[in-house]
């Protein structure tokens, strides 16, 4: 077991920019500023230029290239016209290679001498409470982390690496994790990551986190729940799903007792390939479906929560009629699509044991038996069991596959899933998992059947 | 659709004894009364003689055999002495045949002339509330009846001809349904068989009967409460399960609305035949196990809930490890059992989805981690899953057969049957069932597959 001090040296070796890659950022952000500034000015607007996120606060990661630069307006200026401008000032600062990304309102992401920059409006609000839209309020933070992080960016450092190491980093649908203002949060409160780390591993559900004493916290419904110390009716930590909170404590508890560096850099995956996917199957013995199709290149925010609501249905409407998935996933990368499902049991017997109303409710009861009581396919009954009626009847759909090929227009899934589905859906079973040939597809699968937390031998 | 009277009226003519009848019942009980009285009168003992039961009351069925003669001694009399008295007069009277049968204390059951009687000693308390045996209380409800049944005696018959033919007459363990007297004192509240089932028709769970205004009913947790008039502490309906109390209540509905003589008569049940079977199984597709054993000649009130406590485990057993079985039920003749459970599934792929603790539970979280982490058996995990751990292993029993062979000793079976089952079981499967050559067997595995309520045609 390596020295845990040693461990985390070495990290920051690999994370912490070193002193020419932070001259490079300061003039790249100079000269780009002075872009924007100038862009103002010719405009002759009353707005603020500043440099917003981990770049200003001195939290970002060796080789990250992301960059924000906020605009501020008077909350008077109509919403129209800080669209347009924000808008007009990116496209010029950017010149050729940019796009229009839409968030509450729209901004400009340029590349500029290879880095990433996001040219944001935002409204000057005189308190984070009365923000307009979200972005208004990150000013704030950054005031409040630039006052209390107190020469504690490499510990920050460490947080972020950490969480990416064991896939909870970052707020996006796609992970549901931490965002990098949480990490400064939870840096600013425990004063180390170590010290985090160490309250971390007793964590329970609801574990609430504040930063005025005594807070009264609005009853939030989360498993972390940290108060945003520039808005208290917000909780930075909303978007931690249960799992990645769990996952952040076992992986606390887990590097605590063998600290190495695989938790902050795992082992690359390796994509599957067809030999060692059929040994796996044929361990297993389970049935394996993928549904795959192609569906608009929607950006992952918006494609991840659609695809997710739709599996959800799946596995609802096929537990229903008994072929329960014992686990599925859902891979998603520049508008491919496939849904994963894996089952026990995946074809049934004819018999079908459908379950009636109580025979208390007299009225259901009646249409039941009216419905069943002299039809020539049931099997047994009704009968009565417990307080209820039974009948055993034909089973509808002895396959998963029937199933999805007859109910797919039935299922509750997102309009742009169904779409995407109806117009060409492949379903591939097991070895045929292999169809598709893409190499993310295939690192996606391996990291399917591993699931094996990272140890250090 | 007959007219409701008319089917009544056919019933009562089959069920209500004859003129004849009659008089060699009365004839047979004088004689047996009589030998009763000599015997006690030869030992000078200071004892009731009375006759007890549907004989007495006038509600027997035409053909029912059954009548009791109860021996009432003083309360000071040392229980020994009762049983000693009570099982010396019966066997004088019955002569050579008769068996010595065991309820809270033993009596004696002879065949004389045609008739079963029990003979049963009994103490004469003064009210039925400070009964000393069960048996106490039979007298208190014979005048309970005597003084309110005002000649509703046909309607008593009516109702215990219907509660047999709809499978629900009689408080025995194998039956779980209406006693003879309770069938009365539904009469006595009711006024008749056609106004009782006009009520039940409605019935909800709790359903609660007394026969004093106001009366505040104990707790009692069962589906019929009916407070007996001569002891409130008591439900005369205690024996009720949920399945015959609905059952019942389906079909008053249903004789209700199409009245018929099947629900006073059903067809008899035909025996199953191979080629039937063969059909059965081929529709449903199911996998039906019959485990056959031969159990020591036990009652069956005692046979019974053994046999269902067994049944119980098992199912419990094989739910735990993903074999749910969808219906079973039990045989019990003269000492041959036979557990009959039918699966969807019966044989499962070697992948195990073994839930584990949850994260929040440190000590359990690291004590099943260090289980897995390093097993080479496991297929995949230890991994999270919302907020518990979960590992993929290998399953230890593929089909129901390998877990039962293996795993008898670790079920929760009843003393006897576990010692019946281990010294010979046959596991037979689908068209095997009929490997058992009994008439009675194969007429409850007919019944078991047929489960229709009767329909007039």
């Amino acid at each position: 077991m390596k020295n845990l001090s040693a461990v985390l040296q070495e990290v920051l070796r690999k994370i912490k920019p070193s002193y020419d890659e932070c001259n490079e950022l300061k003039q790249v952000i100079a000269q780009v500023m002075n872009s924007v500034k100038q862009s103002v000015k010719r405009r002759e607007l009353d707005v603020d230029v500043i440099l917003i996120g981990s770049a200003a606060r001195n939290t970002w990661i060796a080789g990250d290239r992301d960059i924000d630069i906020f605009i501020g307006f008077d909350p008077r200026v109509p919403r129209t016209d800080l669209e347009y401008f924000g808008i007009e000032i990116g496209k010029e600062v950017a010149g050729d290679s940019y796009v229009i990304q839409y968030a509450e309102h729209p901004y400009v992401k340029a590349k500029i001498s290879g880095f990433i920059f996001d040219i944001v409006p935002y409204y000057r609000v005189d308190v984070a409470s009365r923000s307009i839209s979200a972005v208004d309020r990150t000013p704030f933070h950054q005031q409040f982390v630039t006052a209390n992080l107190n020469n504690k960016e490499d510990e920050v450092r460490l947080l972020k690496q950490f969480l990416k190491g064991v896939g909870v980093y970052g707020a996006e649908l796609k992970i549901r994790g931490f965002s990098g203002y949480l990490c400064e949060l939870l840096i600013i409160k425990y004063g180390s990551f170590l010290q985090l780390l160490n309250d971390a591993a007793d964590w329970k559900r609801r574990k609430c986190i504040s930063f005025v004493n005594n807070e009264i916290a609005p009853k939030f419904d989360n498993p972390l729940i940290v108060i945003d110390p520039v808005d208290p009716k917000r909780n930075v930590a909303a978007a931690v799903s249960t799992e990645s909170f769990f996952n952040f404590i076992d992986s606390a508890r887990e590097f605590l007792s063998k600290p190495c560096i695989e938790f902050f850099f795992p082992p690359p995956i390796k994509a599957i390939n067809a030999k060692r996917l059929k040994d796996i199957l044929t361990k297993r013995g389970t049935n394996i479906y993928a549904f795959s199709f192609k569906m608009p290149e929607l950006v992952e925010d918006i494609a991840y929560p659609q695809l997710e609501k739709s599996i959800k249905s799946i596995c609802k409407a096929l537990s229903r009629i008994e072929f329960q998935p014992i686990r599925t996933d859902i891979y998603y990368r520049k508008g491919n699509a496939v849904l994963l499902l894996e089952f026990l049991v995946c074809s049934l017997p004819p018999l079908y044991r459908h379950v009636g109303p109580p025979v208390e409710c007299k009225e259901h009861a009646q249409k039941f038996k009216d419905k069943y009581i002299n039809d020539p396919a049931v099997f047994s009954g009704p009968y009565i069991q417990e307080s209820r009626y039974i009948v055993e009847i034909p089973r509808k759909y002895l396959t998963v596959e029937a199933f999805m090929q007859k109910q797919l227009k039935n299922l509750k899934l997102s309009e742009a899933v169904y779409t995407s589905m109806k117009s060409g859906c492949n379903i591939l079973c097991n070895e045929d998992l292999l169809k598709i040939e893409d190499q993310n597809y295939r690192e996606f699968l391996a990291n399917y059947f591993q699931r094996r937390k990272r140890t250090c031998e």
